[in-house]
């Protein structure tokens, strides 16, 4: 979905789309169709396969969800119209018996972060490789370290790497965490099951066999979809919430590496350099222009994801009743705008830091500076003044690093870790 | 665009969707080189009709943004292209020139607020009519006044729709004020015109005439397109703002009066009924429910609003050097949201206070019912006491309304004066 | 208040805190009993001076706050005892009548942003003095113009310094008109103002003369305070948005600038310097460290303001019944924060331009350097290739400069105006 | 510290106010010292206790945080001096060797995060407890079922307090991990250790033993504190934001439940009712009044959290260099904010629930009446249809309650659970 007003959309493709959602849907109404009859719920008459639903239906349904306050009373009345037209009767008659609206809505929406978080997460590791390459490869390349945007004292750019490294890790960390407790929604009208209870009875009422467990039908349901098994939670946001603080966290670890490439990029500076892409950063006036857009999209997401975060918890600690009243409709499109410009934020990082260009020299060159005419080393000095130890005249910088390189080793160790652990979803 | 993750998108027709902004880009450089040519600037030969574009040119240009960082660097090169095509080689040659990729994104979006904003304005209107009616028709019907959820004192339907009236009164101040102030952007690379400038210095030199002035070009591009003159304006977001805000104020005004019909419509109290519409506020699986889906999607939008007027404060807060760094490019896609949101909101509370159905014989009751065994006028006799005065045994609660029929009165009159006032943009 | 989280927070003085507040509602309380009086609504005995509240009181009082939900039942009580203790038992019986606990809060928080929105005022106007004064000095001063991090085409400091200016005078037009739409509060239980009416027409009966009207003694009020009349507004929270909106844009206004002068005092680019201060900006371990601890502090504040403005919305989106149900009590320390906060980053601000050093020789450098090695000219080449006309050899940045004085010209004559218009509240 | 503005918040106790933080601050410092001094880097003379700050110190530090830009400047400084003037020359000269501020800071904050974190577990705990036994008592007291305001199908108060203890226990989990991974935080001057590098590298010199390890002396602070072994982290700033996320997750579970009580105790409902006390709840003009004063409190926690939640990650999104430039700054404030509401709106909700009065009767009632008159049951009848059975004639609400009494049971054993476990805080 390219989009004029967020530019780099179409790499987050179809992901929470319309066409895509409703697919969602179709899936979930299918599994749990196939479930009441495997259970002997429904006749086995009912089984039928459910016609699949394209971007015209999408439009429509759209247009129509304004009646029941969500997309689900028209694509129940969609299929069940199809199911008939196509000599499916019994399969139109069982269809969705036993689900609510938000059961649907919310496990389609679950499905979509699974997405969301996997393309995150498989984003995340393309842009950790590519940073554990950086700091073993920068692991001696000296550059000076600047605290409140003053310099303080040596660094290597192989720590720096490392840094931007770590907040990489930790978002995977928290990603994959909330990626693997995204559960099912199954609890029919106000969370009791109670349709489908009801269901159960007289199918049990009407065999030789013991009854159905509806918890059961519900787990059915979850293995079918890949998701946590789970009792309802209709008003209880929590897997939500997680789930967009973990998209939250991946984008700020993102917009730290841009805050750097877009300081160190300035000509003053000219330290680092983005990709060299034929027909990016160009302008549409000035010929010399060379921008880092890559940078700049980056830090547009890091801008606007504090208030997506922001909303989720904010509907989370509204939800009322047994199913909540506007706050759980404004998760919704809020979970597209989080869950795309994740994708999209942690893939230009990503493609930013396998192609950032690193000028060792320029580096070396500003740190012998300041070293020699700015006080880079003088904390050396005061220091070594404490410990009765004479200053020190050579003023080369990469005399005074600290343990700098302990450090990448230890951070790129647990990138390593990362790589070579069997992922849950590889 | 019906939208499936926000149900009655559709509302807001094409506002701010890809390709009309594209028009409105097209429109600008039309208007520029047009004011251009007028001026003498560009050559007569260079005056020509600009290509349309559209929904096709949309995605193409949308999928390219990325590489420049917004579309106008593609947009330009496509008009060019079409143009010397067309065989308008001076037209291709003299388009755009003078301005920066900012002017024609940011006149682009304040056209697009220009459209927000009134449609904004007429749908408060609407809503300002309707519950001027409503005030004046309920202004002795009694019912409870609540505080903190409980019963408080009595007070009358007339005042309630005269409190949400005043929000809708004052948001439409704030939208008329915002959109009365929203400037053209034109100032060249960096805000100095230097490209115009340097244009205008060179077709003075060849010809015997005064050399025109740059700022007066950009107040007729202004004037040609209905919008205030201005200074160029690439890093001081405060219009952006304002009318971020004046959105912002719309919604709240809303979501105030989604909040008391929520509770109103409860069964319990059932003193007010959502307009009562074929197919709507219906249930997948529970035949009885009529839900109240207008306000519960009004208070959506309360939820989710204060997050983009956040954004927006933040990207303009973080604005730098002479054009920002991803905070501008964060301002457009919220713009977006804020927009069209903002008018849906308002339109769906429009409808819903024109088609509200007000069950007065309830409220009497309640109010009855509360004077009589809740101590509804419980003040009335504290406050006697104070004054010396016995308690009095009737319990009418009609009695104790204070001045709530002049505050009626007033807060209508404002209205009315609103209704009949010449009205900027009619 | 200096608080060690919040460096520089003694800036606002005793603006919003506790003593002071009740200090406020001591205030409103006494102006009320004295209306009374003066209406002929409470007998002439009831006339008294009311006792002054201090630390300890407000102590005690916060630590009632919970019970009542706000601090005003506690404060009546406290009134009412030391009055009767003083003898002045018909003052005790007839304070605050009339009102209920919101009208107090309310008026006092609008009290308190009158105080913060005058504060922030006076801040704006010392920054714009020193902002017009460096924009005139340096209108012919150079340096390069930057977008997207990189160098673009040449610009002046005067023009920069215009542009922070452009920014502070439009925060000061919402300041203005946000402090004098500032309305008292006054509607007792539920905005009918009962209980005042009940004790009028008591009054009026025990008497020759005509009944006094209720909303004119709220007049009174209004006028004793020097606030704006106004009907009950408590759900209608369109005031209090109104003035974070504008508290808001003034802290951004400040962001901006202080994004500016991190870049420019960055040791390789080093255009600007912040006011050299004894003990300002040094480290706790690095001898050499001048930090750019004002610019700091401020950006702090264009960081965390922006959610303190998203609250205010909410808050006033949620307003339900007669008086919101906790939205109401989110703004009290949402207020504070954003009242004091924004006192402090405007008078940092203020601080900061009118010390600030400006390196004009660093500047020309740069800028000269750009020209001759890095296309800072480049676009006046490709323009004058549009108009046919011939690339010039010369490489003086100072021949590009569009209308960079003309624009500092205009801005510096607004700043002007607004320096000699008789303010409104001197 | 009672708050004026925010009733209720001397439930927080000293929590992250400017004395109990110094005295962390003082805490590290002594503990970093000892390190030293053990690990032979600085003399056995430099041994020392360090002297208390009190709340007069603590002003006056606050006060002259502004000209560092953090506090530790001059804390250090009063450090020293109270050394020398104590005789302690050694340790005055050794003291803070190594660590720069933020190093200081942010340990600071992380120990009042860990007790921030620990005090909203213990309250969790409580509040479980009282869900649990709540969700047992009252497994079968049937009620109406609620979404989007209106009566939907029966359920049972047992199953609503199962649903509120879900969002408890799934908080808690948050709020326990976030606190376990709580790190030290120790990197020196721009991160690379370096001082501290280069005291370890002289002590070495003049001794015959091997080099200490500088990272295993970070280890030992860490140690010491309690706290989580870390290489630095001054840029990461996930920790934070992971803290921040877990305190926003606690109190929305505890918005949910104030959602819901607000709701039932409206006189109209009357299922419900706050804890009865003594004092809480009046009015200062109704005599009549009860509020639902701590539902309301804790629901004005829930609107203004996620503003906070939102600017830590704005803070960290926006981190750079190797010392964040006022974004650290920014997330100071916003963590005492955060941490403390968090604490007062869980014990609030901890309290609420543990004294919640059920009327069990009316629910009974209600639920009879929505059944007979309502529609309650008219998706027993529509799903009995389906399955070709007969409507059931039977009214009782009873009868249609799903599986609530299973899903009841694995939650309360969850919490069970929770309380069994051996806490790795207890």
């Amino acid at each position: 979905m390219p989009d004029l007003l967020w530019p780099g959309d179409e790499r987050a493709g179809d992901l929470l789309d319309d066409t895509r959602l409703l697919g969602s849907m179709v899936r979930i109404e299918q599994a749990w169709l196939d479930g009441l009859v495997a259970a002997g719920v429904a006749p086995a008459a009912a089984k039928a396969d459910l016609p699949a639903v394209d971007a015209a239906d999408a439009a429509g349904l759209a247009l129509g969800a304004e009646g029941g306050g969500n997309p689900v009373v028209g694509l129940v009345r969609l299929l069940r119209e199809r199911l008939r037209a196509a000599g499916a009767a019994d399969a139109a008659t069982w269809l969705h018996r036993g689900l609510t609206s938000q059961d649907v809505v919310d496990t389609a929406l679950v499905l979509a972060l699974v997405d969301a978080l996997d393309r995150v997460d498989a984003a995340l590791g393309r842009a950790a490789d590519a940073l554990a390459d950086l700091a073993r490869e920068h692991a001696t390349t000296v550059m000076v370290g600047r605290t409140l945007t003053q310099h303080a004292v040596p660094t290597t750019f192989g720590l720096k790497a490392a840094g931007w490294l770590r907040g990489i890790l930790g978002a995977a960390d928290e990603v994959r965490r909330a990626r693997a407790l995204l559960p099912v929604q199954a609890g029919g009208a106000a969370g009791t099951l109670s349709a489908l209870g009801e269901l159960v009875s007289l199918a049990a009422a009407g065999s030789a066999g013991a009854a159905a467990d509806p918890l059961a039908i519900t787990d059915v349901l979850a293995d079918a979809l890949g998701l946590a098994r789970s009792v309802p939670w209709h008003t209880d946001r929590t897997p939500i919430t997680r789930a967009g603080d973990a998209l939250g966290t991946a984008t700020q670890a993102c917009g730290r590496i841009a805050a750097d490439v877009l300081t160190l990029t300035r000509p003053e500076i000219a330290e680092l350099g983005e990709p060299a892409d034929e027909g990016r950063g160009g302008s549409s006036t000035m010929p010399q222009k060379q921008n880092p857009v890559l940078s700049v999209l980056v830090r547009r997401a890091a801008i606007t994801t504090p208030g997506l975060v922001a909303t989720l918890h904010a509907a989370a600690a509204l939800a009322d009743d047994e199913r909540p009243t506007g706050s759980w409709h404004a998760e919704w499109a809020t979970l597209r705008d989080l869950g795309r410009r994740s994708v999209v934020a942690v893939d230009q990082t990503a493609e930013l830091v396998a192609g950032l260009r690193v000028h060792a020299d320029a580096m070396a060159e500003q740190a012998a500076h300041a070293a020699t005419t700015g006080g880079l080393l003088a904390e050396r000095d005061a220091v070594r003044a404490v410990a009765g130890a004479a200053a020190i005249e050579d003023l080369d910088p990469s005399t005074y690093l600290g343990v700098a390189d302990e450090i990448v080793r230890r951070v790129v160790e647990r990138a390593d870790r990362l790589r070579n652990e069997t992922r849950r979803h590889p």
